[in-house]
């Protein structure tokens, strides 16, 4: 049993190292290359060419092992994008990036929920009701990965820019509205229609308290240990079993573990000696050991295969395009109506159409509820491919025809002026 | 399956905290204080006082999960262990270190076999060969826990001192060959009689291997890398993927998967750059989370109402008794050989009783192995944690009747000279 965890977790990370440093050769967020990794070990390429070498490899009797590694290593992941996450700072310019972060989840959403008024029929797994059906399909559409977006900005320096930090703090802000529109997804799909409102009337009052208390809670706490000096494996400890008792207090209040570790990254003091330890302590080993397990076994689930005909690679395309002209389209419009120039709205939209393995976690969440079928989920994972890998070219075709925006430079002007 | 595990970490960490916390202020070693953690949740004292309760924190479903973290955690541990052996270090003063770790480990080693030519009949497990359970045994009498002797001298601030260097250098040697022996045990035990001389052959090759051809690429290796000044994610991934092979490669020689992770961190230079990149990285997670489902793992396994009559209770104090007077006997004679006085001796056998967790995962590998039965596991935990409790309590007393050695200081100076 060891040996079967051992030998797949080897296969799995030296493959998502290759084709991470592939994807970085190819000017493509390596992460990206990692989950392309996760997708080729499973039965859509490894298992199709060799399906011997790929049940001696990583052989099923490893899948709930390596599944436990995966979701650890999501909730520790989720917890760090919490803790990336700089809620006062989303406070400032708040009428401007509400604005295009709403657009940016309004528009693919509503699309997504047209969508699945057309797909109900052909693609909803039986027992599924329309409305949890489509308000997924919605979410599934609106999401923004926050953290692959962060990378991109980072790998081409633009950060510090202005269309870089509105862009991250719409994709935050964004973020923070997905998850809260996933958890009443799963709460009115988990529960009985009763159930449904006590499950979100709980997930509100959790997430207020959360908020309120909780973090003036965190915050003195933190403010404590950092004056004490005293951070170290005791503080990390603390923190980790807060991680632990809050996305159990979700799993229990019928949303998923991942938000409550989510909650307590976002409502730890990002500045703090705490949060920058904390994430010096974890980062790398869940980077390194946990994701690609991740990647693996939403590699394992995803079967190419069962996108056969003509009919459903056309089908792909327009959940492609849809997905695109929501995300892209929403935010472009947003921004050109709160007054910037196309130019900058549409670097923009096309950074918030970057959905990365935020959206893979959405997804495998809909698999395990059931409320999507293996079909629809291998193609949502070749739409989160595709719109996570289109953003480097195009915003490379957008930064070669025109000097990017400088840290400073107002976004509003028109070119010339 | 992910309420479960997420229910039974939180658990674990909070107990293993908890404990840790009240043993420092105790004054013993805070991972003691874990272990002991462990076995409070354990069917010995938390299952005995609320079965239902013990059941639904930590459900029986959650235990190949539970266990398969745990045994993660022990391969990095090891890991973490090898690395900060220092194999340059241990050539100096190799005369009077490689004495007293030999006889620390022969004595010892030669009660634990003669102790099981006592027990054989009565509690060797049916079908386990006289040959194996009595190497066992003798390995299990000999193991020094060189982690929680290096952590007991920092606490005193004893580290720097002769008798702390040499007590560590001494440990880290018996490490270093109570690991070939157990190795050797374990070859003997799982491989057929002919399959035996092939697990031991391939083993020596394996090591030698790694010491010579292996230590050299290391050290390149890792120089380019730090003249490189490249140390990050990359590189961490690329020493974990070595951890992984060659845990992968014992495992599959037929030994067990520490030795390999252990091999490739003492083969790693322990003033490099990257190993102490590593260290960081790892450390904290692998104590925090890691370690203690490893403890919870053994408590689980450890049933002390398995050592039941007096006459079990009596086996039970022999066994602590050979185990301490061949691991003290040993050392002291030995010491006393080659010069130190009386006191110091007595200091050096007391600290090289200390058998801490590494025994715990040695009992763990028989248990698995089928070499020892439950209730033989349960009396050999007990030995372990007692030997390694009355390491701190005898120091405190020697230190009290004599200023301790200072750093510098010669051991060999009788008092008042």
């Amino acid at each position: 049993m060891l040996l079967n965890v051992l030998m797949a977790l080897t296969v799995i990370m030296i493959t998502a190292r290759l084709v991470g440093m592939l994807f970085a050769r190819l000017h493509q967020p390596p992460v990206m290359g990692e989950v392309v990794g996760g997708l080729l070990l499973g039965p859509s390429v490894f298992g199709r060419l060799s399906p011997e070498a790929a049940a001696f490899l990583l052989p099923p009797a490893s899948a709930p092992l390596l599944s436990v590694i995966a979701q650890l290593g999501v909730i520790l992941y989720m917890f760090l994008v919490g803790l990336e996450l700089d809620l006062p700072a989303l406070r400032g310019s708040i009428a401007i990036t509400l604005s295009i972060s709403l657009a940016s989840i309004v528009v693919p959403f509503a699309l997504g929920v047209a969508l699945a008024w057309q797909l109900y029929d052909a693609l909803a797994p039986d027992g599924v009701m329309f409305a949890s059906f489509a308000l997924f399909l919605g979410v599934s559409m609106s999401i923004t990965a926050f953290p692959v977006l962060a990378r991109i900005l980072e790998d081409r320096g633009l950060q510090r820019t202005h269309l870089g930090m509105l862009a991250l703090t719409c994709a935050a802000m964004n973020d923070a509205v997905a998850w809260c529109l996933l958890a009443f997804v799963v709460s009115v799909t988990r529960a009985t229609p009763g159930g449904a409102i006590v499950t979100v009337a709980l997930t509100a009052i959790y997430v207020a308290l959360m908020l309120t208390v909780g973090r003036r809670v965190m915050i003195s706490t933190v403010a404590r240990l950092d004056r004490a000096n005293r951070i170290g494996e005791q503080s990390l400890a603390l923190v980790l079993v807060a991680v632990l008792l809050s996305a159990l207090a979700t799993e229990l209040i019928g949303i998923h573990a991942i938000f409550g570790a989510f909650l307590i990254g976002a409502i730890i003091p990002r500045d703090s000696a705490i949060a920058t330890h904390v994430t010096e302590r974890i980062e790398d080993i869940v980077r390194v050991m946990f994701l690609p397990a991740f990647f693996a076994v939403t590699g394992l689930r995803t079967e190419i295969g069962l996108v056969r005909t003509a009919d459903d690679w056309l089908l792909c395309g327009v959940i492609i395009v849809v997905a695109t002209a929501g995300k892209f389209g929403g935010t472009l419009l947003a921004s050109r109506i709160v007054g910037l120039d196309w130019r900058n709205s549409a670097a923009l939209g096309i950074l918030m159409n970057t959905r990365g393995l935020v959206e893979l976690i959405v997804l495998n969440i809909g698999l395990d509820l059931g409320v999507i079928s293996p079909r629809l989920f291998t193609m949502l994972v070749i739409m989160a491919l595709v719109t996570t890998l289109m953003t480097s070219p195009i915003l490379s075709a957008l930064l070669k025809s025109r000097p990017w925006a400088e840290p400073g430079q107002k976004l509003t002007s028109s070119p010339g002026q």
